[in-house]
Order: C-alpha cells, then sequence, then structure tokens
C-alpha cells in the first residue's frame, strides 16, 4: 500500500495504485473470462470501458449473471452528488449506465443526493445551490440517452418520504465505529454526514421493497464510492434483502494530470457547460508529459500513459481501439506534438459538448418524465 | 450532582435531584412571578400542573410571554416516541399542551417519532410494531381534546419529506462530540440513532419554514427530552431562526416508587388500555411507603411525598388543590390505611380510564383530520 493514497467519497488523493486498491477494498478485478461472459450475455458486445480495464473491479457479478441466465433480471442503481457543473469526468458511469440498460433492458434508479455535499461543510454550499445543481445534473443525464418509462431520476430532498423510511433499516446496522476510518470521518463531523450513507445505500434494494420480491440491483460507480456499499452490504442482508452486485470504474484524471478530476477545481475539470473557448484554452494546457522541445518529443516520444491528451480519448472520447492505437502510438513515436494532439482532442470535446447541449435542450422538456418525487 | 442519576433520552436512573437536574441542563426553575405570569395571560386561570411544580422549570418563557404580549402568537410542539402501548405518564405533557392550546388558542404540532425507539436495538422492535403504536397513540392524544383544525399529529417515516430536507439543515451543526455524552452514546452506536435528534429538532421551527417568517415555538416536554432540544438550539439559530422555549416536567413515578414510569416495564406501569382488574391489581401493590402495620400507620401516620398513590393524585387525578390537601392530610395522620386510599384511586383510575377509551372510540373515527402525511 502506497501511504500518500486515499480514496474515498470525500478525498482521492496521491498516485492511485488500482490494483492494492481493488484488493484493500475488497473488490475482484475483472479478468477475460469475465468480461466474455458480459460480452456474451449483452448479446455479443461489450462496452469500451470494461473492454479497456476503466471499469476494472466488480463485486457479484458472477452471481448478477448466474440470475440473469436463469431469467431473474437486475436493475441499475448509480448517482451523483452534486456539489459544482457537472463534468465529463461524472459522464462515465452514467455512460456505462446507459450500455446496460440498453443491452440488459434493465430498469434504471438515478439517486441525486442534494444533502451530501451541503452537508460536507468544506463544499460551503447551500441546499438551494446544492437543489439547482440537482437539476442541471438530471438534465445532462437524461440528455445521455436514458430510456424514458425505465428511468427513474430523484433527488433525496424530494423523495425522503420513501428514503428515509428506508433508510433507518440500514442506518440500524452501521455503527459509527464502522464508518470512521472508512470515510475518514472523526467525532467532529456532523450528524448528517455520519448519517448520510445510509440514504446513499436505500435505492441498491428499493425495488425489492416496492417489489415485495428479491431484485438483483447492479451499481456501476467511481471506486471512490464502493465503500458505501461495502459498509451497507451485510445490513441490506440482514434485512434479508440481496447484496447489490457492483461494478468499480477508475478516475478520469484531471487536467494537470491529478488522479481524479474534481468538480470542485475548475482549472483541473471540464465541465459540461464550458465554452468553446474556455474547452480550448483548458485543453492547451493539459498535462502531456512530453519532451521540452518539439525536437527532442520527435526524437524520444511521449508516454501515452501518462498523457492527459491520450487518456482522455481512452476514458471517452474514441470509442474505437484501432482508431485509440494509432493515436497512442503517434504518442509514443513522437509524431504528434502536443499542440497538433490537443487541437483535435479540443475538436472533438467541443463538438460532443455541443451535442450534449443540444440534447439537454430536449431533456429540459422532458423532465418530469422521468423525475419522482414523493 | 448525585453520582447515581441518570437523565436522558434513553435512560433515567436513579433518585432525582430535580433542582439540581435543571442546573445541568441549564432552565430555570418556574417562580412565582413567571406563574403570576403566565396565569394572566391564560386569562386568569394556572394549570394545576405549573401550580404545583410538576411543570418546574423552563426556557426563554419570559421572551416568550414578551412576544404573546405584542400579539405575536406562538404555536406548541410536543410528542411521543412509541415503544409500548401508551401510560398514564404519557399523558402529563399532552394534557398541558392541551390547555395552552385552549387558553392561548395555540396551533399544536405532534410529532410521533416511530422510528426513535426502533433505533433503540435494546428494544428490539420493528418499524411495524412502532408504526402500530404510533396510530394507538394518536388516537389517545386526540382524545385528550385537542383541537381540530389547530392540531397536526405525524409520524416520522410519513412526513420524513418535510422532516428530513430540514433536518440535514440542522445536522450540519450538530457534531458526534456533541451528542456523545448528552446522549450516553459511544461510538459503537447506529448512526440512525445519531442522526434522530436533528428529526426531533425540525418542529420546533417548522411553522416558521412553512409561512417564511419567525412564529415562536414553545415546547412542554418531559426533563429528560430537554438535551435534543439544548443541543440542536444553537443550529436552530444558525438557520436563522428563534430558539424555542421550553417548559420542562418532572417524571410521574412509577408503581413501585421508582423515578419514572416506564412504558417497557408493565409492572411499574399502567397502561391506557388496562383493563379494570388488571388496574385495580397495579394499583394495589404500589409502593405507598406506609407503616408496617395498621396500627403503627395510625399512630405515626405516611409521607405523602413519597407515596405513590398520593403523587398520582398530585401529577394527574386529582386537579382540585384542597381535595388534593385533603388527602396527602389523611396520609399524614395516618387516617387513611393503604387499602382504602388504593380503592379510592383505583376507582378514579378506571372511570378516567374507561372515558378515555370511549374518547378514543370517537377518535378513531376522525383520525384523518389530524394526522397529516406528505
Amino acid at each position: 500500500m502506497q501511504n500518500d493514497q486515499v480514496v474515498n467519497p470525500y478525498e482521492v488523493k496521491g498516485n492511485i495504485d488500482y490494483a492494492e486498491v481493488a484488493k484493500r477494498f475488497g473488490v475482484t478485478i475483472i479478468d477475460e473470462q469475465l468480461k466474455e461472459r458480459i460480452r456474451r450475455n449483452a448479446g455479443g458486445e461489450l462496452h469500451f470501458m470494461i473492454r479497456r480495464g476503466i471499469f476494472y473491479s466488480q463485486r457479484d457479478m458472477g452471481w448478477l449473471l448466474d440470475e440473469y441466465e436463469k431469467k431473474n433480471r437486475f436493475y441499475i442503481y448509480t448517482g451523483i452528488a452534486p456539489s459544482g457543473a457537472m463534468t465529463i469526468g461524472h459522464l462515465i458511469p452514467f455512460e456505462l449506465t446507459r450500455w446496460l440498460q440498453e443491452k440488459f433492458d434493465a430498469d434504471v434508479y438515478i439517486q441525486i443526493p442534494d444533502e451530501e455535499k451541503f452537508l460536507d461543510k468544506k463544499k460551503n454550499l447551500t441546499l438551494e445551490k446544492t437543489h439547482e445543481l440537482s437539476y442541471d445534473d438530471a438534465a445532462n443525464i437524461i440528455a445521455m440517452g436514458f430510456k424514458k418509462g425505465k428511468t427513474r431520476i430523484f433527488l433525496d430532498t424530494e423523495y425522503s418520504k420513501t428514503l428515509y423510511r428506508n433508510a433507518v433499516r440500514v442506518a440500524r446496522g452501521i455503527t459509527f465505529s464502522m464508518i470512521k476510518d472508512a470515510f475518514g470521518f472523526t467525532t467532529e463531523d456532523n450528524v448528517g454526514r455520519i448519517f448520510y450513507t445510509s440514504m446513499q445505500a436505500v435505492p441498491a434494494f428499493l425495488k425489492s421493497v416496492e417489489e415485495g420480491r428479491n431484485v438483483p440491483c447492479l451499481i456501476p460507480l467511481a471506486i471512490d464510492q464502493d465503500v458505501h456499499f461495502r459498509i451497507a452490504r451485510d445490513s441490506i442482508a440482514k434485512l434479508g434483502y440481496y447484496k447489490p452486485a457492483s461494478i468499480q470504474s477508475k478516475f478520469l484524471p484531471g487536467l494537470s494530470g491529478k488522479a481524479k478530476m474534481s468538480a470542485s477545481d475548475p482549472a483541473d475539470t471540464i465541465y459540461l457547460n464550458d465554452d468553446e473557448s474556455t474547452v480550448r484554452k483548458k485543453i492547451f494546457k493539459a498535462f502531456t508529459g512530453q519532451q521540452a522541445t518539439a525536437e527532442l518529443q520527435k526524437k524520444h516520444g511521449g508516454n501515452p500513459d501518462v498523457c492527459v491528451i491520450c487518456q482522455y480519448y481512452r476514458y471517452f472520447f474514441e470509442q474505437d481501439d484501432k482508431k485509440l492505437e494509432k493515436i497512442f502510438e503517434a504518442e509514443r513515436s513522437g509524431s504528434m506534438l502536443a499542440g497538433e494532439h490537443k487541437e483535435a482532442l479540443a475538436d472533438t470535446i467541443v463538438e460532443y459538448l455541443k451535442k450534449q447541449k443540444e440534447k439537454k435542450e430536449k431533456a429540459l422538456k422532458e423532465m418530469d418524465k422521468f423525475i419522482v418525487r414523493d
């Protein structure tokens, strides 16, 4: 274990050794056999994020597919805690969720816990602000192409009649001791934060409550969120519900090369609502790790594994493996210099965001077809 | 301070030194001047529980009456956490609340936190059971004569859309450290219990939230509940709402003479649903502190201050001070022996419960005029 690395929902710090994190969290690296099994059940196609190991670890996926193969279909639960405008990093679990919904014809529950970052006093956010951000996030999520009638989005403060009565049942099995170290909390943390994990646990068994029978649940999420479900699993099982299966992603790096793009650090982040010139400026400053001069770069080449530009293609903006390999090779060989490289990515992102904004405009007219309230 | 006494919502133990408790909690003993001021504002009458010092301490009652005299009227908030059938001890804050509602024409909010005792694992209660008990309590409360259209009763699990969104605002200002000792909690307590005090705080400012202006609030409650509001006061004030005023009662003793009648100890308790023979049996066994024989009692007399029979008259079943003094005098002089004394009280209680049951039957038909849900 590298001692400088911190991975929890409230802090991600240091150089992440993902294999070590998986081991420490008790999740299993996704192997080729499981990839093939997902591909087969998905009808022969495998999402590039699983292919490339961006979603790299899992809990109980084998069991989930056993059930699926026995015609016991699962639903999917994911979410986003608003603390600022949505970033391209946030798209990752939603993109996989959208694909899973399509391939497995699954119902999707999306939680927007508008109280979570409000309760994190360091964020200095009002509940009114997180509420406003929640609706903006919901529009962006709907814009990604989730299915009407099979997708339910809810804000915690608008759905707490449903959530709280189930959250107390989970909470009864979770002690302060259990969460203290896991979340990096102290006795000086507020009681809202301490309770919150119970609210996040509810959608992992809510469909079972509603249907009066056990329904398997799959949670796609970034690895830092795993702790919520690691802690709640036993409590959920004691209530008589299935423990949720889950699939964990690595983090999209920040523009500076930091391990995780953070919604609260504008300089390190591309927001979905950034305008064209902002995107170009930010990408222009992104870390590539290229050599000091064009000549040296041409001679020695660069390292696509640390180059943020290459990684953005890999994580999201180039789904074709062959095209991605060409980009990586150009970086390695030194044939593509930073400026050119950045311009091409900026073009791609600008185009992506333009389309996203158009789809978001349409989504704003359909919000009530997705958002549920008590 | 007597070291053996514990007074918090989850444990009451030892011989209670009420003056010491008031000092420790920072509440002020109600003096004659304040009694007169309450009497004057109530239209010339003073409730026997205040007259007799059963409600013996207060916070901010002076301020509350200042506001009232300036025509800034208050509302009243009280509640009951169901863990068993309602007892005659539970009637005390509700009886005062009913009187205050009548005299001050006040709106009343009654919280029934059906999650609270569920979260107390020692109670071993399901949420279904506390839910059922809540409705029984609600019927008993309505039966006491609260005003339709001015009284709102709610269960936490049915009103949590309203409560939770406000509870997180209070919770943000309350740390685990703040509640640990106050409630006798440890790091092994569950996160639901740790959060719960925030839910209990909400009705103390809910009317202000609803009306978009500050409305004074008065909370009648047993002294063990004071800690909830002691802790929440500063957090409520930081949100810009008035700190609630409150008025604290002593505990109705248990049948054995224990400091507090407990809903979870049947032998020590008279429940509102006890039948006649049960009431008579229980009263027959009650502690009186009388001398060992009738002859000795006639010679030396007894002590009405420790006699449970005398105290039940004083706390609830004899509102006329002159008649009460006669009962006390008969105890002191030894002219009334335990058997006779008990029979008279048993008759009174049986009659009271009979009427209460009749009123409860009527109340059951009017539940929806009182109970609100999200």
